[in-house]
């Protein structure tokens, strides 16, 4: 009962494994485990009881249809995992495992993780996007290309400027990814109304242990408190559109009538069914098709920010849906326009002759220094971005 | 590699058992077979060559994750099916097999026949929440309750208006979803650019009888014309909506201080891994998280309709997981309001007391009227309902 | 303190129009007017009382910004006009006036009244649209032209055959916003919860008379039920995205590397400041911003549906502002496109050239016989639409 | 032709000031005269006619409804803007005037001149929120009152945590939304196709000086690049949601039934047109509406991102009315929400005995510190926040 077929046109491989079932369960098995520790560490528990419950953990197989099918009764994933858990363990592992925390504190946390590593993903490609584009914004810095605005013929521009450009919307997007993980991949773990009562005044510090465990920025508890998730779905939605924007322009050049750029030609894609002389920008149909669902997913995200009380009805629980979603949109348009940016076909002819036709002569102002310039920018913000990755 | 465990608590299992990659392929393989036959029936090939692409059609096995790999690569998922299917046909049927059609006329006819599918479950599960709330909204027509509006104590109504209330909103809202279902679940058969060109002149006698078969509406060719997925779109999202309604109500009455109203107890639902004390409305929780992610869809397909020329890059293609998704929280929020509507608890000595405590009167005006005027209207409109289904 | 220069390049002076100040205020009167007039005939109250309070109605000239600022910190337009309304009233019509009714059945029937009149504003220039379309389509229905699909060079197709399904799309398009007002664009008068409950038994027929009186639908009443708003919302939504359709193909024909069409020339349309050479298609770039800001407005309504209880916080009360935003941007998009329409430059040179240049053939297959049938279409449905304006 | 009484509602004076004509028409003179004199400087134009041109600007007076009809025309408000402005000036001023630069060059400056201002107002009212939750927080840190989950009654809470957890949200919230302004509210000036061609080299001098006697961040041009605008108004969602949040809970509290919390009482306010003894929440209905707005909103600037080519068709045009409604809502939902916690009326009576009749003890666990922990922060962070007005 896959759905490869609906999904994975838009996402890759690498993707999916972080949102599937395996995952979800192993990082929910790794949060239980990480909890039984820090109490441990907090002397709240045994030392023998944390490690029973962390090899238990490490070993547990979970079918994960029959938990999915309880999890939907339930209305949370954590109460038929924990009962599989305590099941799996003895007396007093079955006592101390998920000791204190709320069905929320395991949801957020697994989707966190999952959010970091995804994360990892969309920005290792952006950075592929990039580092191509830098290569070729600098061969063709000085290159008078026909500039369009309004889609209309206009000045010349150099037709690496364009590229710069590209390049420098993508970056400043995927280094706000990266900062807004860095701040909001937080763990989640405060217990029943989020006051961490059950811990004996110990629960900052078992708060902390976790966060540290699980390699997620330590936090107070943000169960009504949406703003993170909202700051890294909106962050998703803008390297979305800037890759939607590279697209758009690369599907123009692309035309038959204009032809400066093209996708490379890749074995096995941009075929058409009924036309074999076809040659089909098929890595920007994936960015262009992302960026098509991009804005309603954010506005879905925002759209339950409102949300109840200490912990809310319907807001969160629709958010881990939509943010894998995101994710998976956008780890599907960075690798794509990866590969197209890689590959990328540049006509020097056709810029030619496109450029002579429209008789605007040859001027492209500033376009070198400006190519420069956003060159220097993003060396210099190479470091701090690779640093979160 | 499935995504169970993100997927699985928004929807019913028949819903995913629609979207599956068993179903896709199904529709695809009954797409074909039913061009090929429909072909024969014209002259256009030989009614031997049209069988023989049924049986291969009917028996062909497919592997799923191998066909999404190719899919994604190509950028459609005709290519890789149909050159599966040529491989397992002689000479004669490997030349007929989709011919004159498009990798578009494939996906759009399968996007349509599991959209018909999919709002036969919506609606089913709606009419089981409407016919729920039409006894329950006689029962209680005339019972003064306590109205409240702004989130203040207001003046009284008939607790039966209430719920007669709600019964009108999904009624409309389904019968919406129905008619659009009847116009815009539609075939899809242009070839690559809309005018039919392979068929001799047959194609719109083709297309009629693929649609016929298939048990979709015939339709000229409509790859850059999407307002009947948008109308579909945006009527799933009003009925999404109007099930939120409801919920958001059912939420507010079985609040502790209020408790007029609570969802029936269900084993293994609702319950707490913190609060072993605790009922939570987990049926509500249900439909208010898809009232959340609803809109933002919606807003998916809409963006998506000023795509390009015969048949545009991105647009369309980011219609089919959206729709998918729509389909499946509006499924799984109708069967989880189901279950409460059947189930509703009506607490009459709170609604008493509530109603006591505000001093506000009895007067529930033409409550009692209203009620009978849109049960009578609910049964008028049934025939025409159950027809569609 | 007008915002013109934000508001007017997005919309006309007719729907501006609707939505000004002076019209609200004149709608809120008429509602008044037509309440007492209507609780007169069912012998409520005396036809003097009645005669008095249209008379004062008739004649209030009120500050619309001193009530604004009152409106906004009552949190609703009914006190502050009322409260005028009464000081201008002797003593039975002070009494007479507003009496039943809440805040929210003013607000809701207002909005309607305005629904209605800009409806028909958008409806009159999709017709001027599809009509233009209409003559265009068949003139150049069998003439050959390059068609583009993935925003590559395909097959032939009739240039008349694009303009058609522009048509269809947009005719469907407004056909169906017109069903959503004949339907939706309701009367609101229920009260204080929506019972009724202060015209001793006549409440229907007051509400019936005032339906009539102002040429709204009669309804039950809707506080809490917003589908129908909700469905004029996505209606609206629907038709921005057939006009942006057909807006971005005109501007990819427009390009000057294709130039098969263009926008006709208007005196002070299209320049640039910078580029005196460029004729820019403005009418197109009014469609194409309103197709990037309607699917977000569509949300922001449907995101309102799960308001709270007999009448909610926050929700209704967001869409009015939204509705008439909606209605601006189709009411531009629908007159620019009108213009576009009507003047279209087609450039059979261009047209042969890049057909020919393509060497794809000249095979049109079935587009004159879809261009006849749409056109049938079209000319069947028009009776119908004309009647709802 | 206003239309205060859509939009008065949903925001303040001052707010509707920043975004109205005068406001737009001053920017732009003061874009025009700050280009003149940047020129000057470097060299470009002599500094008698960079003054004379500062003069006209200063002085010339403009008809808002004859620019905006023309500027509707034209397709963008530099065209009759700058054509008023070289009739007003003598020819070697009309030469100088605007020169080198384009439409979108005054369009987009004017926008951010308009966004930092706007931002200010929202700044400085969601600190007036920080601060009176911050004392009411501290006041309350220990109070044990009733937490609530899933609209549940759950275990106990400090009722200072809540109020510091809003606090929390809203402050994150706009210090993210100052940062995006002090990085994103910067100078447009590139030219017809972004390469500053007609500036003999000094484009980035000339760009710079512009910038800084505008107030505003320099930067490359970023005609085509719209990650800035699209941040800001994510930013702008967030602090909206982070607002409706607090609203939520306020209007949750005040009900009738639980009384923990109201709105405090303001003449005028509240009250309702059929209901004598009713107070309306109407803060709480203004954030609440905003909330419901902001989503949408968002979507549409993320919509718009992946626009073509140096300057594209439709995109950034759609941003400036959305952005502007944005700031308007936020606005209004961050002053209401100001009075709103100024004037909250925490009623410890009731969270007593409501505590009380729950039976579920007093252990607020580690309420206390966490409040003591947010305030720190929220103390540390203020300077950073103070410095952005």
């Amino acid at each position: 009962m896959s759905d490869l077929l609906r999904l994975r046109p838009a996402t890759t491989p690498a993707m999916l494994a972080v949102f599937d079932d395996g995952a979800t369960i192993a990082h929910a098995l790794a949060f239980e485990a990480a909890l039984a520790r820090a109490q441990a560490a907090e002397g709240l528990i045994a030392a023998t009881v944390a490690e029973h419950i962390g090899v238990v953990c490490d070993e547990l197989v979970i079918d994960p249809a029959a938990l999915a099918t309880e999890a939907a009764l339930a209305g949370t994933l954590a109460i038929p995992l924990v009962k599989r858990l305590r099941a799996a363990l003895d007396r007093d592992g079955a006592a101390a495992v998920h000791f204190g925390a709320t069905s929320q504190d395991l949801a957020d946390t697994v989707l966190m993780l999952q959010a970091k590593a995804a994360a990892a993903l969309v920005l290792h490609d952006c950075r592929r996007v990039t580092e191509a584009l830098a290569v070729r914004a600098a061969d063709h810095a000085t290159r008078p290309a026909l500039g369009r605005t309004l889609l209309q013929d206009a000045l010349p521009i150099g037709f690496g400027l364009r590229l710069a450009q590209w390049l420098s919307g993508i970056d400043e997007a995927a280094r706000r990814l990266a900062r807004d993980i860095d701040a909001h991949a937080a763990v989640q773990l405060g217990g029943a109304t989020g006051t961490r009562a059950k811990w004996s005044g110990r629960g900052e510090a078992v708060a902390d242990r976790v966060a540290e465990a699980l390699g997620l920025t330590p936090a107070l508890p943000w169960h009504g408190r949406r703003g993170g998730v909202a700051a890294i779905a909106s962050s998703l939605g803008i390297v979305i559109g800037a890759l939607g924007k590279m697209a758009r322009d690369v599907a123009l050049l692309a035309q038959n009538a204009i032809g400066e750029a093209r996708e490379p030609e890749v074995p096995g894609r941009g075929g058409s069914s009924a036309m074999a002389h076809k040659r089909n920008p098929t890595g920007c149909q994936i960015a262009l098709a992302a960026a098509t669902r991009g804005p309603g997913l954010v506005a879905s995200v925002l759209g339950g920010m409102a949300q109840e009380q200490e912990r809310g009805l319907g807001g969160w629980q629709a958010e881990g849906p939509v943010l894998a979603e995101l994710f998976m949109i956008a780890g599907g348009s960075a690798e794509a326009m990866a590969g197209v940016a890689e590959g990328l076909e540049i006509d020097g002819v056709a810029i030619d002759r496109n450029l002579a036709a429209a008789g605007l002569g040859h001027d492209v102002g500033e376009s070198s220094a400006m190519v420069t310039s956003i060159l220097q920018d993003f060396r210099k913000a190479a470091d701090a971005v690779r640093d979160t990755r």
